[in-house]
């Protein structure tokens, strides 16, 4: 397996009620079947108007915003507040973004990422006739490491999580938990190559397994049941 | 940028006390300056004898050994230990592994994967005179997401984390946090081209960006130091 990952560049500008798929496919014109498109949560929030005015009277301004895109408060130093969102994503600020957007306004998550990434994934069918992957990614921070990581936070036309469970591994025994998140690993793989200030929408993963296509979600694959995670 | 990210396969089965470096070149002729060697702990593991006999007359067997490894519990469900390592990291069974290594013994983390990864890549430019970035990664789970990702736990010749503060954003102003840590990045990708069952050792990235090239270290830039982290 040998992997290609290259920049989407040339996506104009997006506005609320934008067509991204024609944009994508516009920028892109030579994507394939098999490819697995990496989109910013940015640019799809924008598209859907997953935005928000920060009230210019607010002495709090954004924070209100966070406050109210918060389903719980994970931790809170300072200014910084790691909540967890109706999703069931646990990130800085609750997702509520201010960076390459106008001043004044404020990103939120898009309502339902799996949904956006199905949507991108059929206009591309529709308008380019291949049948591409698609994953919704934003950027988090995450407990006990230094540095922030791109994650998945929607995908459709691939399976998220890749259940290694009960293969062989190289001594002939069965693998015991082997359960790969391979979402979040094309997410990252694919910010290397957008960097954070040049505005980048998307990138172009080439070369994935095909035994990784088909149905998957991040909501019912990867976002942790409260029940079974060891952390709330 | 464009990244081109392929398995380097071939290489035998290593024992305590095999020259890593040497192996990884004759498997992979073609490594190029720049390339980022990524390499899994296993074989660094196997390679330094950082592996433990189990003692066969302990009721316990290997999570003895996780015991003595861990320096914390951090939290415990049945069978499973997730614990700190005196290294920083936070891991299930404090990175005591029993897959692909031989029945009766267990594989423990590397005592330095900073200096291992520098000993391989000095050990690369002896053979082969090329100068490469080496990863040393090792595969995590973490909170609130299912699935596991491949994470680096030791690194030379490459920054760990790559601060884009004080760059300014598509719209000219300044970005606020964006360290982004591209080891991690560049583990998880690479393990998309291993596979768990194979038994490949290392895979290559090719393309990452000269400027993130330099003096790094996993242990002091992205293993948190407990003042600072908001988890423990």
């Amino acid at each position: 397996m040998r992997l290609e990952i290259f920049p989407v560049e040339g996506v104009p500008e997006v506005r609320q009620g934008d067509d991204l798929a024609a944009l994508l496919v516009a920028a892109c014109p030579d994507l394939a079947d098999g490819d697995v498109l990496v989109v910013t949560q940015k640019v799809v929030s924008k598209a859907e108007g997953a935005m928000r005015r920060i009230d210019p009277d607010d002495p709090r301004g954004h924070r209100s915003i966070v406050e109210e895109e918060a389903v719980r408060v994970v931790r809170r130093r300072g200014d910084l507040v790691i909540a967890e969102t109706r999703h069931g994503f646990v990130c800085a600020n609750a997702g509520v973004d201010l960076s390459n957007v106008d001043d004044g306004w404020a990103a939120l998550l898009p309502e339902d990422s799996d949904r956006s990434a199905r949507r991108i994934r059929d206009g591309i069918r529709a308008r380019a006739g291949v049948e591409v992957a698609v994953i919704i990614s934003d950027t988090f921070g995450r407990p006990w490491r230094r540095g922030l990581t791109d994650v998945a936070i929607g995908c459709a036309g691939i399976r998220a999580v890749v259940d290694l469970r009960g293969t062989e591994d190289s001594r002939g025994r069965e693998l015991q938990v082997t359960e790969v998140c391979v979402v979040d690993e094309l997410a990252g793989a694919a910010e290397l190559v957008m960097g954070k200030a040049g505005g980048i929408a998307a990138a172009v993963v080439r070369g994935v397994d095909p035994a990784w296509l088909g149905r998957g979600e991040v909501r019912a694959e990867v976002v942790r049941a409260p029940a079974e995670d060891l952390f709330r």
